[in-house]
């Protein structure tokens, strides 16, 4: 039944502000050897030591040649505090005590400093003995001030964009890529470790969970073994969750607290959770003996990245098959869709998808949403994460609750807010469905009753209990129109290739179907072309071209000839249609028809079709599930053709995608003709 | 069109181990004042000062006679650490520095003390002069060790079930709303201040976030101005949220950080930041200064508090008339609603609505959801939770995109699930969509296209794009069966008080309807009940009841009489049939009518019906919506009836009830009745 989420739309689902958003098409994540990201739950839980720990867990106990990279793509506090300095030379430390004789060959080189460190401290890398270099430590970007990057670029100068960002760390992942061009799958190992915690502010002020997104890269999440840490690494993996990562382990130091008890049955045994042994916290300790003694640990959470990686790198390749072998896709000949033919989708990050691509090398490659998922999406990458949150509070909220006779605040909230947008100035009731085809059925039952009661085909009150029907009510719809895949929603469109009895194996099409004006546009003109059946004598030598849109919305068409002669069709066609009273709805696209074939209507036609219907007591359904919520750049097509319906359908981008739901709207007029006695009436 | 979230439902709905979960029936919220949760974003943020800065604005500023409850209701390290009485003690200096000569009227008491807090320290309360206190603080549970609540729980053995703390808290509510009765709402203010961080654990084990949530009190977080803080308060935040609490307020200490920039950014002005003064660190300082200096602060927020309180119960109150407004419900004679009939619904929690009710003092109070929400809701409070969570990771994944052609990974993964679960043994495609009524409409073009196949009334490969069709395809089905509410599926069900024109107007009820034998249970018996038209003569003194349903569900009744009467039956009337070939489909609902008045049908009944049909090719639909996921105690009916169908149809607990999802199950046969060289064979 109704299910309910507050994933509502406003009027503001025009793109907002951007400046320091993603970048709309962001490089692509390689996936020729593992690479993860260090998140840590908060500041100081030692994001570097776990790093470090990896890569000698890696590097030194590895009986092949390995290559491993640290990136640090934001670090503050430098040159004081380097995190990938720390890790080249623990690493080098850590080689010379397990091999003194062949010291581990290392590089590490800085790439961006902001202008107060360059003055003071021209160091910016420094290299190891002895190519090809085993280790490769890179700081993207230095300030100086140990604060969170976002004051620092602002204090510093070194303010950078996110999508300089993501440029800069995707060359250097790509980089990994080349540089472990010829090497087994698992003989290079990357980490991107981030800086404070998961939802820390990156140097434009977005928060790094949100920074990083469009990469997706799989998370290893450092926890907090203190007094509160349960606490703090149990949100700190929620907020990860909740911008579609995946969190492949958790691994945090011991403080004698236990913590691991509560977090191993928080995750229930999906994700692993690893505790590493208290480290020593005088200044002057090495930490040689405290790797020794957590390498155990640090070999146990490599395998788990290794194998984690190899999983996805299987799950990747395999899913196609799997998918042809067991989905049965919507609006598809599977016999047509060829081998290599079925994409793969990771995730999806604003107006981009990400999907895996088998190139030179294999790929998560954005790639933009031409149709807009067939015109249901609609977010930018921040008001995903919005929706997303949203949609949580939701379900976390109510889960499910009925809604007959109950009401609860996401549904009046969303109803208001439907009235005062889509449906200002005519629509006073919301009927809440989960898809605009029901949506369209729903309102086919409106109209019909709303017909039935004003023109006395059925007696106000009367229980109708027997299946007698004296009359068969009909819709008024347009060629090329289309309404929606349920049976009866088909049945309100002109036959078609979708309405063959292979498509719709009970359509009879239940309508009076007009053939439509359309606009198109040819050498910079916008010109009607009317079908026959149209007189169009009276038109003789007069043009109907317009030089813009404007011109073609204008509502000084009404006083045209044009308008004289559509009326008189439309008079025509309903007088001529043996028994004309029961056509008992009129039902169009307001301006576009979408699925039909993207055909635009002369607005003029369709008002002009609106006022005869309404002047014979025919109520109006628009059907705005494609053309609702700002998809032809304005709230509804309403604004656009200068009339109300009746009721009318919204869908799509309702919730912007998010998850089925659905309105039909209609005035007040229309719901009275429901009112009765009896709850069959 | 497709959209998908990864809320699959495993096959192990069934409940889990509740033990440290909440009861399942949690005391009432009071609203005839304001009470708020104060929540931290670690532990050591400062909760207890904001509590004690707020009671300090409230009681000390008010010109009228007010009254502040504290409740503590975990502590640890008591005695020497005690929160309540740190408020206690810090509200009496306060008020003699404010008010010399008038002291403030307090008490303080500690209700359950540790057996090693009571071994060694008696002291479990203090009065302060006067009555009636202006200032109650209370704890509830004390315990002597400094660690987490489940920690001291469990090594001092005073280990408390969720639903006792709950309750202990509920009737401390309760005080709340006794010893303000009388007083203006907004001359009694109450908060209860948590332990630690939002998921630290409560005593049990259960997170708190978790713990309290049945009464989903209004809170305020206590944020964190350190480095890392602005992490820390976003991600508390988050799982607040995801947990369906409203935060009415983020309030933390500066640290000269700005962490208030990014929060307030992030929080987009719906959520109120406010920034506390340094705290003093010298622990001999009173903090009387402090207090002073923040006291404009706390006025602001216990403003916020009192506000937010006041927009609550007003809303509370408007809903039901603007509901009966604005709302359209579903299956609802609007007429017959009552003044006063519409519920308001503040949120679920597991099996119960929380809703607004006005007894002898306005509460949210628990109700259970005796019809499960129409059969669609299952998860208990925990699982409630990790469907939420694991929705808004699918949502913050994937948004929404297209699924013709492309696989991603919850699709696939609910497909697995699908076809290993309720599909096990014959079903091999999965076929998504948003409702159950919709999956029947797909179950019904499939169940066409196969007999059309099998019997030759299309040619394989054939392009259908005339709209002729040679033959008129129905069902075969029930009487008193429901099938859904779109126009299509109900033409499958049999003429009813939901197929008159009122209900339909476009119904023709395409079907032959059978009239079943019934299952009913008398006296301790379980009779069959035979409708006539039956030959019962071979049955002659026998009777038709059985000691349990362990008989009726025998597959052995296969080798009865009546499996022969019945087959006889089916045979009649198939073959009466005028143009029995047209009967393209079965569709039934095993075992139980759900929509139709709940009728037991007579399983031997319907596996008859199945061999009848198959043995005519006759496609046969199973309708599971209803039954599916374990509603009947198997994880579906399959199970009962020993059979199994080539197509069936499920929805409702597929997702927990959370999100709109349905699918339709077939066999490789049927899917291959749609191969064909074009798109719309």
């Amino acid at each position: 039944m109704f299910r309910f989420p507050s994933v509502l739309l406003s009027r503001r689902l025009h793109r907002r502000e951007l400046s320091s958003s993603t970048t709309s098409h962001p490089p692509s994540l390689p996936l020729s050897h593992p690479i993860y990201l260090i998140w840590g739950s908060n500041t100081g839980v030692g994001k570097t030591l776990v790093s470090a720990g990896i890569a000698a867990a890696f590097l030194l106990s590895s009986p092949t040649p390995s290559q491993f990279h640290y990136l640090k793509p934001l670090q503050t506090g430098f040159p004081s505090d380097s995190d990938s300095r720390f890790v080249f030379n623990k690493l080098r430390q850590l080689s010379l005590i397990r091999n003194p004789h062949i010291p581990l060959s290392a590089s590490h080189r800085v790439i961006n400093l902001s202008p107060a460190v360059t003055a003071s401290n021209p160091l910016a890398g420094e290299e190891g003995v002895g190519p090809p270099p085993e280790l490769l430590c890179k700081t993207l970007y230095a300030w100086e001030e140990a604060v969170s990057p976002h004051l620092a670029a602002e204090r510093e100068g070194l303010v950078v964009k996110d999508s300089v960002v993501l440029e800069t760390l995707g060359e250097c992942l790509e980089d990994v890529a080349e540089c472990g061009a010829g090497k087994e799958r698992s003989e290079v190992l990357c980490v991107v470790e981030t800086a404070g915690g998961v939802a820390s502010p990156g140097p434009s002020g977005s928060l790094q969970c949100d920074l990083y997104r469009p990469f997706r890269i799989p998370a290893v999440l450092v926890g907090d073994g203190r007094l509160g840490g349960i606490s703090g690494t149990i949100s700190a993996y929620e907020s990860l969750k909740l911008r579609g990562y995946d969190v492949v382990a958790v691994v945090f130091e011991d403080h004698g607290l236990l913590n691991e008890g509560p977090l191993m049955s928080y995750m229930r045994n999906k994700v692993p959770v690893l505790v590493l042994p208290p480290i020593p916290k005088d200044p002057l300790n090495d930490l040689m003996e405290w790797f020794e003694s957590s390498h155990y640990i640090f070999s146990n959470l490599k395998e788990i990245m290794l194998s984690a990686y190899f999983e996805r790198i299987k799950k990747l390749h395999d899913m196609p098959r799997e998918a042809r072998d067991i989905i049965w896709w919507p609006f598809t000949q599977h016999k047509l869709v060829p081998d290599g033919g079925v994409t793969v989708i990771d995730s999806r990050c604003g107006e981009n998808f990400s999907i895996f691509k088998v190139q030179k090398t294999e790929v998560i490659a954005p790639q933009f949403d031409a149709c807009a998922s067939w015109w249901t999406q609609g977010p930018d990458a921040i008001m995903q994460t919005e929706l997303a949150r949203e949609m949580g509070y939701a379900a976390a909220r109510f889960g499910h609750v009925m809604f007959p006779e109950n009401v609860h605040e996401p549904a009046l909230n969303c109803a208001e807010l439907l009235l005062q947008g889509v449906g200002k100035g005519w629509a006073s009731r919301t009927y809440f469905s989960d898809n605009g085809s029901t949506a369209i059925e729903i309102a086919l039952k409106m109209a019909f009753r709303k017909f039935s009661v004003d023109h006395g085909l059925i007696v106000h009150c009367h229980e109708d209990t027997t299946n007698e029907r004296s009359t068969e009510l009909m819709v008024l719809a347009l060629q090329r129109s289309y309404h929606g895949d349920t049976l009866g929603a088909m049945e309100a469109q002109a036959p078609s290739s979708y309405t063959g009895f292979l498509q719709q194996p009970w359509y009879t099409g239940r309508g009076l179907f007009l053939d439509p004006p359309s606009v198109f546009m040819h050498n910079s003109t916008w010109n009607v072309s009317i079908p026959e059946g149209y007189h169009l004598e009276s038109l003789k030598g007069k043009s109907i071209t317009f030089a813009s849109p404007d011109e073609i919305f204008h509502k000084g068409r009404d006083k045209s000839e044009l308008a004289t002669v559509y009326s008189s069709y439309i008079s025509k066609v309903l007088s001529g249609f043996r028994g004309s009273n029961n056509v008992g709805a009129l039902i169009m696209e307001p301006v576009i028809q979408g699925a039909g074939g993207m055909h635009m209507v002369d607005p003029l036609f369709q008002r002009v079709l609106v006022n005869e219907c309404r002047s014979r007591k025919i109520p109006v359904i628009f059907d705005e599930v494609f053309t609702g919520f700002w998809r032809l750049g304005v709230e509804t097509a309403v604004e656009l053709i200068h009339c109300v319906p009746d009721i009318a359908c919204f869908g799509k981008l309702l919730t912007g995608g998010i998850i089925p739901l659905a309105v039909t709207l209609a005035t007040n007029a229309v719901f009275d003709s429901f009112i009765g006695d009896s709850k069959v009436f």
